[in-house]
C-alpha cells in the first residue's frame, strides 16, 4: 500500500525504522484479524451474562487486555483490531507499552495501590517531587496551579466550584466568607447560596453529575429525567469544510457566537444570575468533533476577560498530545491564558491546572477523602518520560498531518458518503450522511479490522494513541477505503 | 496495661495469640513511637513545598506509605502512630498488607492497571467473573444489581439519576422517553428536564459536586460561595445517651423526624417537585456521627414505601464490615430492603447496589469513560478472601463492643470532657465540649502517638481497618487516657 508514501517525502525511511523498532517493542501484531464478524459471540454471551447484575447494555466487546499489545487490542473471541479510538481517546500508550508495565512493580506504585492515600489530609512523601515531575510538568502557560482528582466530571466539577468561590470572594473584596455567608448557606438562602450560572455551549460534553449534565447539551438520552440548572447557552460555530473555500462564512459564525455570548453575560448578570464562568471544549468531541477556530476562542477569552467571567477550557479528550501540542489551546495565541484548564482520560490522572488568582485560601473548600489517585501520577510521570524520549508530539503532528490529507483524499473521490474532513493532529473526523449510515459503516470496518469512534449524528472519529505510526496508518487507510467501497 | 483484659473473659488467650501472629505477618511495629511533636518539622516544610502548585491547606502530614505496615503508618519525620482514623475511613486491611501486595503483580492487575478499559463499552474478559467474586458477593439483600463508579460523590450522584430516571418511567407507566421529553431536555424545558428533588437531612454529608452538596448539610465551609438545588431537608434523630436511659425521649426523637419527613414528601408532591428519592447515611460521619435507630430506619423505609420515593441508604463510610457487618443496614430489620444502598471508601472501588426495579434498560444512561476501575476490584476480590478467611467482621463485632464498653468507662472518670458514648461495632465516637477542646485532645492523641478522627462540632470518631486488633485497643485506650490527662 503506497497511498501514503508519495505524501511524506521526507525522513520516511528513518521513520518507518523507528516505527517497526517500536512496534516490535510492543510486541504488537503486524496486522488485524477478525474471524468472522465483531463483536463475535464470545462478547455476546458475556454481555447476557454481565447484564443479569451489572447494566451491560452500552459494552460493544469484551477485551483480553493481558494480550492487547500497543495499538491492538484482542477481544474475548480472539478478533485482533487496530484501535483509533483506544478506550474513547484514554490510552495515552496504547495497550501494555512496556515502560508503563515496569511502573507498576515502582514500590511507590505498590504501596499507594494497597494503602490508598487520603490525598488532600495525608499525600505520600514522595508527592510534591511526583507532581513535579507529571502534572507540574505540563502546566498550561498561566497556569501553574493544579489540582488533582478522579476523573474528567469531577474535575469539572470541582473548576467550576473554584470559579464560583473566585466570583464571591471578588464580590467581597477578597476577604473569606462572612457568618451572614456561612450561616445563610446552611438554609441554601442568599448570600451564602448565590444565584449563579456557567456559561456553555450547544452540542458541548463536560460530564454525567447533575452539574456537568446542565452545562452539556451534545445528546438527549444523556439528559432526559433529570433535574438541572437552567443556565445560559450560547451558540457554538458551525463551520463549512474546506476552510480555506469558506473562510469569510466561517468568520461570520464565529462573530455571530462572540455576540451571543456577550448578550447572554449582560443578560443573566441583568437577571443576578452572574454568569461566574465561562466553560468550552477546543473541539467538541461527544458533540460531533466540532471545531471552533484559533479566532473563536481568542474572542472568547477576551470577552470573558472583560466582564470579569472565569475563562474554563476543558481539555479533558483533548489534553494530553493527541492534537499534537500537549494542549490544544497552545495553538490559539490567546492576549492572556484561560484562567483553568481542564483534563482527565490520556493523563490517567484527573484534575485541573488555574492561574494564580483562582487558589483556594481556605482549607477543605476543595476536598474529598481520595481527591486524586497516586498510582495515576506515578504512571503519568512515565509516561510524559517515553513521550519526551520518543518525541511522540511530533510524531502525533506528521502522522495527524498525513491522516488529514490522505482523509481529504479520500473524500475526493466518495463525497456523496464522506464530507466535512477536519482535524486537528491525530483528532480527525469526518461526517456522514445520517446516523444509520455512520453506524453501518462503523460495523464494517470493525469487521475488517479498525476500531473508529462515531460522534455527534452522524460523525466518525479517529483517537489514535501516541504510538501510533506510519505503518498503522497505512492499515487504517485501507481499511476506511475497503469499508467505504463495501457501505 | 489490663484494662481490657478484665472485660473481655472468654477466648482472650486464642485471640490475642491470633492477634500476634497477624501483627507478625503484617509485619507491624509493636508500638506507636512520636519523636517530638506529630506533625513534625519534614511535613511542614513539604506542605509549604507543596502549596506552591498545589493547594496544601488540609494536609495533616505526609506518610511514607512504603514504611507504613498494619495498623501503623510512618510519616516524613519518622513518626509512628497507630492509625485508627484510616485514611478517613477508607482503608480495609490498614497499611501494605501482603495479601493485597501480592495482588498487584496478578497479570489482570498489571493489564488494566496500564491499559486502563472505558468500562461501560470495553470491559475486561475477566470482569464478569470478578464483579462475581467481589461485589456481587457482598450485595446487600434484595439489591443484586450493581453499578461501579470511582467515588462516593459520584456514586450518589448515579444512584441519584437512577431514582429521578426510574421516577419519571414510573410517571410514562414504565416506557423510554418520548420524542416530547428527549426533545423538551435538550432545553432544559419540562417534560423532559422535570422538577424533581431529593430529601435529605439535616447534619448529613453525602459527597463534594455541586448536588452532593445540594443534600449535604453538615458543615458550611463545603457548602458556601455555591449555588445549589433547593430541596427539602428533614431533621434528623439527636439522641440523649445512654440510650438505655433515655428510651422515650429519644423514641420522641424517631416520631417527630418521621413526621417531619412524611409532611415535607406530601407538601413537595403539591409543589409540584416531587420527591423522588430519600436519601440517609446510617451513621452521620462527617456531621458528628450522629446514629439513627432501627425503628426510626424502618419508619423512614415505610415512609418511602408509602409515597414511591426511593429509599437510598448511603453506606460510603458505613459499608465494609468496620461497624461488625458488611453494611450497617443489616441491623435494621426492615420490612423490605433499601432500593438502593451506596458504597466507596473500604471497598476500594465505588458505585451502588440497587433493587431489579431500578435496572436501567437503555444504554448510556448510566455511563461515563472509565466508569470504575478493574484494578480497585481486583483488590476487593482479595480483601474479601482475607475478611473471610480471617474472620474479620466477627472481629469487628468483638473488638467494637470492647472498644465501646471501655470508653464508657473512662466516660464514667472524665465526664466533664467526655460524653456521648456511643458505636456500632468499631464506629465508635464521643462528644467534646467545644471544637478547641477536641481539637487540643486530637493534638495531645497524635503526639502519644494516636490518630484519631474528628467530626461534627466537638466529637472524636473511631474508625480503625479491619485488622484492629485486642493489642491495638490496648494501646489505644492507654493513649486516650492518658491523652485525657494531659487535656
Amino acid at each position: 500500500m503506497t497511498l501514503l508514501r508519495s505524501s511524506i517525502s521526507s525522513c520516511v525511511a528513518k521513520w518507518i525504522r523507528y516505527s517497526q523498532t517500536t512496534s516490535a517493542i510492543l510486541g504488537e501484531p503486524s496486522q488485524p484479524n477478525v474471524c468472522g464478524i465483531f463483536p463475535g459471540p464470545k462478547s455476546k454471551r458475556m454481555q447476557i451474562e454481565m447484564d443479569l447484575n451489572h447494566q451491560a447494555a452500552s459494552v460493544k466487546c469484551f477485551i483480553d487486555y493481558e494480550k492487547s499489545k500497543g495499538n491492538y487490542f484482542v477481544d474475548a473471541d480472539g478478533n485482533v483490531l487496530l484501535d483509533v479510538y483506544m478506550q474513547i481517546s484514554s490510552l495515552v500508550l496504547g495497550y501494555n507499552h512496556p515502560d508503563l508495565v515496569r511502573a507498576v512493580s515502582d514500590p511507590r506504585f505498590v504501596a499507594t495501590a494497597v494503602s490508598r492515600p487520603a490525598l488532600g489530609s495525608f499525600p505520600p512523601t514522595f508527592f510534591v517531587d511526583a507532581l513535579k515531575n507529571s502534572l507540574s510538568s505540563i502546566a498550561p502557560k498561566g497556569c501553574h496551579g493544579v489540582q488533582n482528582v478522579l476523573c474528567g466530571t469531577s474535575s469539572n466539577e470541582n473548576a467550576i466550584k473554584a470559579a464560583f468561590m473566585w466570583y464571591q470572594a471578588q464580590k467581597r473584596g477578597g476577604i473569606p466568607p462572612t457568618k451572614e455567608d456561612l450561616d445563610s448557606c446552611m438554609k441554601h438562602e442568599l448570600p451564602g447560596t448565590p444565584n449563579l450560572s456557567v456559561l456553555s455551549f450547544v452540542g458541548s460534553f463536560h460530564g454525567r453529575s447533575l452539574t456537568a449534565l446542565s452545562i452539556t447539551h451534545s445528546k438527549a438520552i444523556h439528559k432526559v429525567d433529570l433535574p438541572a440548572f437552567r443556565w445560559p447557552v450560547a451558540e457554538f460555530p458551525c463551520y463549512k469544510y474546506p476552510l480555506e473555500k469558506n473562510v469569510s462564512y466561517n468568520e461570520q459564525q464565529d462573530q455571530k457566537c462572540l455576540a451571543n455570548v456577550e448578550q447572554l453575560i449582560k443578560k443573566w448578570k441583568e437577571m443576578k444570575h452572574d454568569v461566574a464562568a465561562v466553560i468550552v471544549e477546543p473541539i467538541q468531541g461527544e458533540g460531533g468533533d466540532n471545531h471552533g477556530s484559533p479566532a473563536f476562542f481568542q474572542g472568547l477569552r477576551d470577552i470573558t476577560a472583560k466582564h470579569g467571567v472565569v475563562f474554563i477550557v476543558d481539555e479533558v479528550q483533548t489534553g494530553g498530545g493527541g492534537t499534537g501540542t500537549f494542549w490544544a489551546h497552545d495553538s490559539w495565541n490567546l492576549s492572556s491564558p484561560p484562567d483553568i484548564v481542564v483534563f482527565a482520560k490520556k493523563l490517567m490522572v484527573a484534575g485541573y491546572f488555574y492561574a494564580d488568582h483562582l487558589k483556594m485560601k481556605e482549607p477543605y473548600r476543595i476536598y474529598n477523602t481520595w481527591l486524586g489517585d497516586p498510582t495515576k501520577v506515578i504512571l503519568l510521570e512515565k509516561a510524559l518520560q517515553v513521550i519526551r524520549r520518543d518525541n511522540l508530539l511530533e510524531q502525533m503532528r506528521k502522522i495527524g498531518k498525513a491522516l488529514h490529507s490522505e482523509l481529504r483524499k479520500i473524500e475526493g473521490t466518495n463525497n456523496s458518503v464522506m464530507r466535512n474532513v477536519r482535524g486537528l493532529g491525530t483528532f480527525c473526523a469526518f461526517d456522514m450522511p445520517d446516523t444509520a449510515t455512520r453506524d453501518k459503516f462503523l460495523e464494517i470496518a470493525g469487521n475488517n479490522g479498525l476500531l473508529l469512534g462515531g460522534c455527534g449524528k452522524a460523525t466518525v472519529r479517529f483517537r489514535p494513541s501516541l504510538i501510533f505510526g506510519e505503518k498503522h496508518l497505512e492499515i487504517t487507510l485501507d481499511i476506511i477505503t475497503k469499508s467505504l467501497s463495501e457501505l
